[in-house]
């Protein structure tokens, strides 16, 4: 037996020295072997890679085979970057942060931490668009926004945004949206977190509101003010830690004609009169200390809630109970209307992917604690503040604010000369306190302070004015009342559901959590081929770093010095994304994709004000650019003109270059993804973007389809100026059944100077915008997946993976050629990664939707492919380069097989209305009943078991097809209560 | 709201400061809270848990309320374990050992150690006894025996052995009875290890066999040795690396009528022509090194295999391919009638639980490589050995083995003064070298070598000679070919099933592993109630540790001065158990319950014979007692006589005084399970005890049942000598789904100067008997999770946990009397931990059996309790303190259901040969036909889903009912060869 290296392309060479790794990642992450590509090849009539690849990629963009290679990005194997990730984890120091400011250190239940965060069937699967085969993470979901909507006591609230700070600026927009545009002051009391403040201000300019900082109890007065004022945020309790009644306020804004927007904190509700009692219209803020590590900002869900009458502007996903077919209750995703993908230029919010993983976890946290363990937690961070502040206030320190929950700001006058002294005494114990200003300092505890925590804490303080050490023995006595204004007491009962009341053993949590599992379909079970989604493999490796205590417990305003790990992750993957996209510099601040075009289109419009053209706002986007492409340049404060498509699904470039010159005074960019979302590399794209260019304006290059470039050409060399990257698609980052997902954003050098910066961490160039996201670096924890991810593939194994990604869908393509009709293709005839393929016929012909191919292909055990987008009546099929041909074959046959069952339907054997397609998904509640119950003209052989493979490997629906318009009529978005879960004799 | 602790009893008491810790263990682990606790006592009429432990626990036995407390042992929070298992880890000494000696340095593939190792839905389950809900990791279990049979060429191959060092005892004596124990001399090649060894030494005393020790090759021309030879166990490769062609000896070793064993490493078989081939009889190893971490000596899985001829005297477990009553083939556990609980005193080998987990993983490992892959691995090995001898050469140092595949023996007299010189290098480099004498060292290379591991070992040598330094640019070329005698190479194929050769990337390998995994119901799903098995809460927390590599790449052998985290462990681990059992003195070395047995006994007949009562060698046992302890007696010499039960279950006191006194002067030990296996504490235990002694007897009592005593009594308090606990059982490690486990005893001041020994690193008493494991402290690394679970849960938690197990099982004979006859219970009809329910009325009333009852639980999303033993017509039932009322509550109504399906059958409603119970268990695949076939007389929803739970919680089983005679009559062991797998129509 020879040795043989089995898999990939030039990835695919024998070691080359006995020292050679075995453990070389891009063998176990490429599905086909050689033999397979050389299959593939064949039947697409190649007898090389290289002759494959010059017809599917236009030469005019294609880039030297020598751009991305083992040179430029040297690979590592398994081993060696789970090594390298230790090093780099023991170079960020272990201290332990009480700085606060909407991050504290969690304590994330072991039994949610292996088997929620550590567990690929739960992080593998992207948004629960499939309803009957996601129920599981769907109900948790559920779970949360009841959790939220019961501390914050709101009618109603999401299922997650990006993080506190955009969350805030969400609120905003909402609230001049809802004073119809007219009134354009937002005001924003100083209270508020320096980062929300950051992210608002960004926002607010695009958004042309005004903002006005100030003491929001004092500044309301002011008439002026009221008349333009189109609402407020306060921050409850806020940056200092203190509690302020703001009911009065709440009067005086609604009297306005404003709202109220509450930033709060989950934990302090449990004692705190929750906003919705005091007349909040929208109250958000982060949920992350509900389990989830702080990770050096990220990845944490914000919570969004508001009052019912403002339900259907709420930004974001909601998910509610609806019913199936069969009238069993349903989850899913409510309000789909509300997508900027339907609303598209007049969306005002372009939120996508969010954080749902974090959100499950914080659900699972607040199911495992239940409300009484949640309340024990808040007692004793809120006690051993109070014994803080009676230590430190012995030593003469002065605290500041007297109304607190958890944090203390303090003037250090009386004690120290200066603040300098204490946090240096501070460092020297290993901690780090909130630096305020020379006369003060802050600190903020939470539930994982243990003894030894807090006599590290209470001994710096002593030893910054050389007290006597403080002992358990010696602390003093508290006063056992709380420091919480009587009437900011919360007397209301919270969390009564039974989901919150029952599984606080680990047996029983185990088992909830494993038990919505099992309802779920993720690629632990088979492809999950959503085109414009590239659900990749999300490999081991790279995920095991990420929940090591050495990245978790790290505080996003930790000084530099102890954050050296962190920061030669960030610097190495910024470099690497600047080799892959051909570009200048990088920014790793946005959190989503979407939030990456945001962040662009604030560039390039900071660009153009530089150059004193700030009049330039004239987006122009093809009509078949994904809805956050719009969505985002409004908020970005453009004006939206459609481009138009040819027949051939390729832009049309004479429209294009009519409306450039039309609008060439105007004209600020042009969005463009590439390939495009039909599936295609189009011809046109450089000389589209020498049109943009010649007309003054700038190109953005939406890189949700990068899967597709890397190593064949890129977006410099397409002619962009800047391009986001869905590190959650291209680069691995698991998607979390919604998020988290980052969209890190790379530009050519004259938009550099431009990226970002932060109020708090300083980032970004020299003429940067605001903050676009809460944390310096967003989602910081997971940059560590994608940065593994790039390391262990390396140059070649990048190029390869994206040469199998085209190879893999032309091959699809070849296979359903005959049996469905491909909406289009280029001059060769060749898709890129994705293909779209067009139901409009079977709709014609016998009433059958795209939707019911779609939903018959769960009972084939797949997730079916994205539907309707970017055309109605069609499916675009990405699989990917992780998909075994074996996995790409067995699709394919499932595929032709519901093409032969739809002929059935259409030569009139089976009737229109009660066939396998319609009735699809068939659920086994529904296949195992009596005959006289089951009444339909083919067997439940033909309906659960239509091709043979599925008696080995049968994944079932638990719900029938669901009822969308049912459930937006009847929208209930929290979980049953206690009487509808009562047992019937109970 | 009020704070409320909610769980548990003494331990639910309220924070007792705002410093005790929130995450307390004992909360979250025990099932019941203190308000379902309390309904359960009123239910049984008692208003306090004191006055219902007194009623179940017999006052003579009781030990005071402070014997077992939080004073005794302090509780851990969770966090704190956490970081103190961090701090242990630390304290092991970060060195790299090529020790060699059966033990390497194993790479571990990612996809494995996430979802097999560190996956709940893997580890938690029992033995597959109900093969309908298991075939997932049946089917794993053959892929290993099919791995083993292939690699070593052999006919037949079990599921794994504890180690191979009793595994080689096992062959010793099969070797021993193959030649009906006419025969006694066994012979052992110098070549083998050392541990085999002592372990060979201990069981040959047990059983009477003659070990001769020399060299094979030569000694066995000696016709006196040769008529008396029952068989020989060689090395291949030998401990010193050297590869030998004993194709002569075997047949020599024939001719004289004796059997070839050969112990031998799988990798080095991807190389070296299989035993099979040249004649050995059984080929046993430890197969820990396809991906197992060395852990400090284990758990690692032995591989043992045959000849088709020995195959019925194969110990352990075998799984076969049979079929279910459909005739869908099905996998299962064959030949169950070798078990020792049915062959009893006549067993020759007492194997129950083995090492399940760990052969599922190296199984996995194989079908992750492929057949190629390993020969990739191997090698690489091999090659880079051969570098190593060309350099180590060059500096003056002689290969003394000439022939070798990853192992040198060299003679340091030509380069260094001394072999100390030597390994003062590689200490220096942070390495371990395998010591031999002052003119040798040993070093023995493995997968996990790169290059900076292997120029760290070169450097290592050089600096020993002040050679210069060894770069990747100056190492010498080698010869190409492998150093291995060219009759010796393997020429034949290996690994050619299908299985073997497709699952290799990472995402068909995570579809693979989550695939057989969804087959397979666990403690993720519902309650596992299997008697004597104590099916317990497998913490997240305590596994945590036990995958960080600071317990994981820790060679047994390492000097002390390297493992003082372990070192600590242990000590605190053995110091507990001593403190819960009451004794004196604890070893850690037996990997089961049973070998604790073996282990146990053997130290009473050492303290016998160090008495010079050597005469000693009858053993009472129990005709209740589990079929390990006769088993056991026999392995250590014993002479089995059995003792009668009382018609009330208990042990019949004047039986045991007559058998005492009529073997008076042979009177070595008694047996005893506390409480008893029928469920039951026997008031007579301390009498029994007593008449034993007074009779010159020790008693040996059997730890299974533990979990009904901690706090409440103790074995040493019974009136016992010595004990084994089931760390697998009573102190929650993972069952693995049949192993791993460990079998730690406990025993009296005059019994520990007897504990075992070890020929590598001592251990034991001064008097110590042999070895009875290959690793001197057995499975250490899962030591961790007793550690931790006994540390989490503190004195209280532990006796309090003792408590709710009592109660929960009296709380399930309350509610199933009325409905099912409870065989046994004490005086106040109370059971123990565990109930035993005979179900022979309804064979009478309706031909009912007790199995029918047991597959028709299946139905209802349970594993069925243990079944047929101990009594034949029974099931013994045991909840554990970690099931909540809810779960105990579905169980009894299940349970009630049933007993009413049963009355339908009684009453002639239902049919006898085709109803629920007959028909039992209902795959998916049998509801979902048409009419015509479904044919029965009873619904779908009858079949499935006879419960309402059921429709939001149905785990379906993947076969009918097995048919396990046509199974053993057509004994199949191995996965479907490539024929069998093909497409129909390729
Ligand atoms: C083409 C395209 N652009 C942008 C996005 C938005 O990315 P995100 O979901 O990360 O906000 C998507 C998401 O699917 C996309 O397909
Ligand atoms: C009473 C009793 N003794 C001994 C044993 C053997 O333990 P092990 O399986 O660990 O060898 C068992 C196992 O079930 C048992 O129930
Ligand atoms: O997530 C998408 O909307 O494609």
């Amino acid at each position: 037996i020879q040795a043989v290296v089995r898999r990939g392309l030039a990835t695919a060479k024998p070691p080359s020295s006995l020292f050679a790794p075995l453990d070389t990642f891009p063998d176990r992450h490429i599905g086909p072997d050689n033999a397979e590509a050389a299959f593939m090849l064949s039947k697409l009539g190649y007898d090389s890679m290289d002759a494959f690849v010059d017809q599917a990629v236009p030469p005019k963009v294609r880039v030297s085979s020598d751009a991305i290679t083992d040179d430029q990005i040297s690979p590592l194997s398994e081993f060696e970057l789970f090594y390298r990730a230790k090093d780099l984890g023991n170079a960020n120091k272990p201290f332990k942060s009480y700085i606060g400011m909407g991050y504290h250190n969690a304590v994330v239940p072991p039994v949610i931490l292996r088997n929620v965060m550590e567990n690929p069937a739960w992080y593998t699967q992207y948004t629960p668009y499939q309803p009957e085969i996601a129920q599981g993470r769907l109900e948790s979901l559920v779970n949360f926004q009841t959790m939220v909507m019961s501390l914050t006591s709101m009618d109603i609230a999401n299922c997650s945004l990006l993080d506190e700070a955009t969350a805030a600026a969400e609120g905003m927009v909402m609230a001049f949206v809802a004073t119809s545009q007219k009134k354009k002051t937002f005001f924003v009391d100083d209270g508020v977190l320096p980062q929300t403040l950051g992210v608002l201000r960004t926002r607010a300019k695009g958004s042309g509101i005004r903002l006005v900082v100030g003491d929001a109890s004092s500044a309301l007065g002011d008439e002026a003010l009221r008349s333009d004022l189109c609402g407020v945020l306060v921050q409850y309790p806020d940056v200092n830690g203190n509690i302020k009644d703001f009911g009065h306020l709440a009067e005086s804004v609604h009297a306005a004609g404003a709202l109220v927007i509450v930033a709060t904190d989950l934990l302090a509700l449990t004692m705190l009169k929750p906003p919705g009692e005091w007349g909040a219209d929208i109250v958000l803020g982060n949920s992350a200390r509900f389990g989830v590590p702080v990770g050096y900002g990220g990845p944490h869900a914000a919570f969004f809630a508001c009052t019912d009458k403002l339900k259907r502007k709420m930004p974001g996903r909601i998910i509610g109970r609806s019913r199936d077919v069969t009238g069993k209750p349903a989850y899913r995703l409510a309000l789909q209307t509300r997508e900027q993908h339907i609303r598209r230029e007049k969306a005002t919010s372009n939120i996508c992917t969010s954080q749902a993983l974090l959100a499950n976890m914080a659900a699972m946290y607040t199911v495992y604690h239940g409300p009484h363990g949640l309340r024990r937690i808040a007692n004793k961070v809120h006690g051993l503040t109070q014994l803080l502040k009676v230590i430190v206030e012995s030593y003469g320190f002065r605290t500041t604010n007297l109304a607190f929950f958890d944090t203390l700001t303090l003037d250090v006058t009386g004690a120290a000369p200066d603040s300098s002294v204490v946090h240096a005494a501070a460092t020297a114990a290993g901690i780090n306190l909130r630096p305020v200003d020379s006369k003060h300092v802050g600190i903020t505890l939470d539930e994982s302070v243990g003894p030894v925590d807090f006599l590290r804490i209470a001994n710096a303080f002593a030893a910054s004015v050389k007290a006597p050490t403080v002992t358990l023995e010696n602390v003093p006595a508290t006063d056992s009342a709380v420091a919480v204004p009587q009437d900011l007491f919360r007397t209301s009962a919270y969390l009564p559901h039974s989901v919150f009341n029952k599984h606080h053993s680990e047996t029983e949590m185990l088992r909830y959590i494993h038990h919505l599992q099992s309802k779920d379909l993720s690629l632990v079970h088979s492809m999950t081929p959503l085109g414009s989604c590239t659900m990749k493999l999300n490999s081991t490796s790279s995920m095991i770093p990420l929940t090591w205590p050495e990245f978790g417990s790290v505080h996003p305003f930790a000084p530099k010095d102890q954050v050296r790990g962190y920061s030669k992750i960030i610097a190495e993957l910024e470099s690497d994304l600047c080799k892959i996209t051909g570009f200048h510099a990088c920014s790793l601040q946005p959190n989503s994709g979407a939030a990456g075009e945001y962040a662009g289109l604030s560039v390039i419009r900071a660009y153009h004000e530089a150059r004193n053209e700030s009049h330039r706002d004239i987006c122009l986007i093809p009509v078949s650019a994904h809805g956050t492409n719009p969505a985002s340049a409004v908020m970005a404060g453009l004006k939206v003109v459609p481009v138009k498509s040819l027949q051939d699904g390729s832009l049309d470039l004479e429209d294009l270059q009519s409306k450039a010159e039309k609008h060439k005074d105007r004209l600020a960019a042009f969005m463009i993804t590439y390939p495009s979302t039909f599936g295609v590399f189009e011809d046109g794209v450089t000389d589209a973007c020498k049109i943009i260019h010649d007309n003054g304006g700038q190109v953005y290059l939406d890189g949700a389809n990068l899967n597709a470039q890397i190593g064949l050409t890129n977006p410099a060399t397409c002619g962009g100026d800047v391009c986001h990257m869905n590190l959650h698609k291209t680069f691995a980052i698991p998607h979390g059944g919604g998020g988290p997902g980052m969209g890190p954003i790379c530009v050519a050098e004259h938009l550099s100077p431009f990226l970002p910066s932060h109020p708090v961490i300083p980032t970004g160039g020299d003429k940067a915008i605001d903050a676009v996201a809460a944390a310096p670096y967003g989602s910081a924890s997971i940059l560590l997946i994608s940065w593994a991810y790039i390391k262990m593939l390396g140059g070649q194994g990048l190029a390869d993976s994206s040469k199998i990604a085209l190879l893999s869908a032309n091959y699809m393509a070849h296979r359903l050629s005959g049996h469905y009709s491909l909406r289009y293709n280029n001059v060769n005839g060749r898709v890129a990664h994705e293909l779209l393929i067009d139901f409009a016929e079977f709709d014609k012909a016998a009433g059958l939707k795209v939707s019911d191919f779609a939903k018959r292909l769960q009972d084939y055990g797949f997730h079916p492919p994205t539907v309707s987008w970017p055309i109605s009546t069609c499916m675009l099929i990405e699989p990917t380069e992780s998909e075994s041909l074996e996995e790409i074959d067995r699709f394919c046959d499932a595929m032709i097989k519901i093409r032969e069952e739809a002929e059935e339907i259409i030569s009139g054997k089976q009737p229109r209305d009660n066939n396998v397609l319609k009735n699809a998904p068939h659920p086994m509640s529904v296949i195992a009943v009596s005959d006289a119950e089951w009444n339909r003209p083919y067997s439940r052989q033909t309906a659960a078991y239509p091709v043979p493979w599925l008696q080995e490997k049968k994944f079932w629906p638990t719900v029938s097809r669901v009822d969308d318009a049912y459930g937006d009529l009847n929208l209930i978005c929290d979980c049953p209560s206690v009487e509808e879960t009562a047992h019937p004799d109970a």
